[in-house]
């Protein structure tokens, strides 16, 4: 396919549903709600079914994940394979990743990291992080050093989430490229061509040749033999990978090459976005410090941003409140408590209440600011406990023998 | 410039003046010769003019190498910088390298490395050496594992050439890619457009993305800092690459980036290709045992192939070679013995007799026979040496503390 051919291929896909969805790139229709029903049907990827959360929970012997509950993780790939293959007594690894563009992370960013904790925690197994350092250097213009500077910072933030040391390995591609690592990376690029990348993600002849190199990057840690001091004698390990939607072109594109290259396609399960403070239009805007609640926000600055900029899906007055309730559907508090509001009972309470009118919106945005200041502070104290003596541990490439235990 | 458009330049660019010479084609008009002038002009190098040679032999107080007296490196690029920066009493650095896709070299994959092993000795400079086994796994139908087996094989010829070890890194990319030389891949990609690379190399959307991520592989060992064992504290040292003229365009690219990332452009000094067997009509072909004279041929079969396939510039009968002399222009024992044949006095002595016609072919084929089997026993016997332990030693990521002596 040449190439002019392949760049209206991907601008036909565009007009045909008015939604872009990439790894740099998520935008819905007329600036309204990302379709993720239809998304499911042009990445073709599974919806995540409620027999699959209640068999999460019987294998697991624990209540489901919050996020698992209420569908903030809603698609997968092969995910039931996981479960098999766990069911079977065998193990698998888990393996996410952070692109280090900033310097603080935003409650959004959390969502996986707090995701894949649990599931390191629910089924005892080993978990990759790739920092893709080399990957912001490349689409944002910042030095090699400043990049490395932010995935040490990141680092810190999620290690803050709690992960296992004993079963955790984070890495930075500019320290850990090479090696194995380097020679998957040249398997996996050999098996894809340009207008195939185009066709993924979009790239034109005026981008730079590291972005068309990148993509064999972040695929290869779906591998496990990408890790011999990890798991060496282990090529049949299968690996899940809970990222968000936005990250399935490139898994789409290692699911491809895998069964070439002799190796397992990974699993994947995959969050819809986490909603912006002025309402579910995709992503939120790091240019914009009011479109989201960070994570080194003080008390204050979340009383103030909650109230002052949540989108408000509550009537213009309280008459017409009471009369009508809040319109759900757009309101954004409701949406937060749905991430992070953990007691199912309370949320259905205050879901049904606000509703219905009988509960304002600035009770609402009360008990919102308390749940999210609850898990700011908590992240900050964790944070701050982080040393770099425990960054340079969680990144030690090293052998980590009670990884399966 | 859109790819389409690029595409275009390419190809007119050819039609212009019907020879194609990158790293993987070299080809001239209609069969014929390639025509070295034109292609400096194409590429914008430099012709090596007689006043360079003598300023090397006043430099390194040495005669100058056979290849510089009769002109095989014949272009380059910012030699004369070089020579400067040699002559202030600074040194510099030669990077030369190879794709490890034969089992056996022939004479042509020797001279750049008996040129650059001259280079060496004369201006007693350190040397790194590139084994492209990642670049000759992504081009030839070979495993990682049949290419790093390949890269040592040959690293046992290049190491025969004779190079000091304590001035000598020879390195494998599946082996050495990452760090800081990873680091430099991202910056020389960061510069290079997608179609940037379509107009050097011409590849096409159909092409693989290995093709397209490898040119800042090839391009990084022309900057200091990707040998922190070697270069560290060193970022202004020069970089010498003696190379033939077919890698020039992964070099012009080079070249065009390195100002943008506050590096050096390196410098180059390019040979013509050495000529098949059957005449000089480019480089030589693997699929033709006939075709060259390989490090692995028996006496026996040096005298079968030149007698048999060395194409002669003699005349059909004696009485018309007595009469019109042979035919120097198209004669491949005199151009083989141009390379091959140290004494001056002697080869013009050949040259004059046989090209009145007064020396026959078959003795100057014997004279040939007699150079190329002196050089092959030896560097057969040489090669013989080289231990596994001497290849591991060559290729340690180790610090050269009297690579400067």
């Amino acid at each position: 396919m040449e190439k002019a051919e392949a760049e209206r291929k991907v601008e036909e896909s565009v007009e045909e549903d008015d939604q872009v969805v990439n790894p740099w790139q998520v935008s819905a229709k007329d600036g309204g709600k990302i379709d993720y029903d239809k998304l499911i049907d042009k990445f073709g990827c599974q919806r995540l079914q409620q027999s699959l959360v209640d068999r999460v929970q019987r294998l697991t012997s624990r209540p489901p994940h919050v996020f698992l509950r209420r569908g903030v993780f809603f698609a997968h790939r092969d995910f039931e394979e996981i479960l098999n293959v766990y069911e079977r007594g065998e193990k698998f690894y888990l393996y996410t990743g952070r692109g280090p563009s900033s310097e603080a992370l935003h409650l959004g960013h959390l969502v996986p990291f707090m995701f894949t904790k649990y599931l390191q925690d629910a089924f005892k197994v080993p978990l990759v992080i790739q920092l893709t350092d080399d990957e912001k250097c490349m689409w944002k213009n910042l030095s090699v050093e400043e990049c490395q500077r932010l995935a040490r910072e990141n680092a810190k933030d999620i290690i803050a989430c709690g992960f296992d040391i004993s079963k955790t390995f984070i890495f930075s591609d500019f320290d850990y490229v090479g090696g194995a690592f380097y020679k998957n990376m040249v398997k996996v690029a050999k098996c894809v061509t340009y207008n195939k990348v185009v066709g993924i993600f979009g790239f034109t002849g005026e981008d730079h040749i590291g972005k068309v190199s990148f993509p064999p990057v972040q695929a290869v840690p779906s591998f496990p033999s990408s890790f011999p001091h990890l798991f060496s004698g282990k090529d049949d390990l299968r690996c899940l990978i809970p990222c968000a939607i936005d990250q399935d072109p490139y898994f789409r594109m290692t699911r491809d090459v895998a069964p070439r290259l002799g190796y397992h396609k990974p699993a994947l399960i995959e969050s819809s976005f986490f909603p912006a403070m002025q309402g579910e239009t995709g992503k939120m805007s790091a240019s914009d410090p009011n479109s989201a609640i960070y994570v080194t926000d003080s008390a204050k600055d979340i009383k103030n941003k909650i109230n002052k900029y949540a989108f408000s899906g509550g009537q213009d007055s309280i008459e017409k409140h009471r009369l009508y309730g809040a319109n759900l559907e757009v309101d954004i508090p409701i949406k937060y408590l749905n991430f992070f509001l953990d007691d199912d009972a309370e949320l259905e309470h205050i879901t049904k209440e606000y509703g219905a009118g009988r509960m304002l919106t600035g009770e609402v945005k009360q008990r919102l600011i308390q749940v999210l200041t609850e898990i700011v502070e908590r992240h900050r104290r964790a944070r701050a406990a982080v040393t770099d003596e425990m960054v340079d541990a969680f990144m030690a490439v090293r052998p980590l023998p009670n990884m399966f235990d």
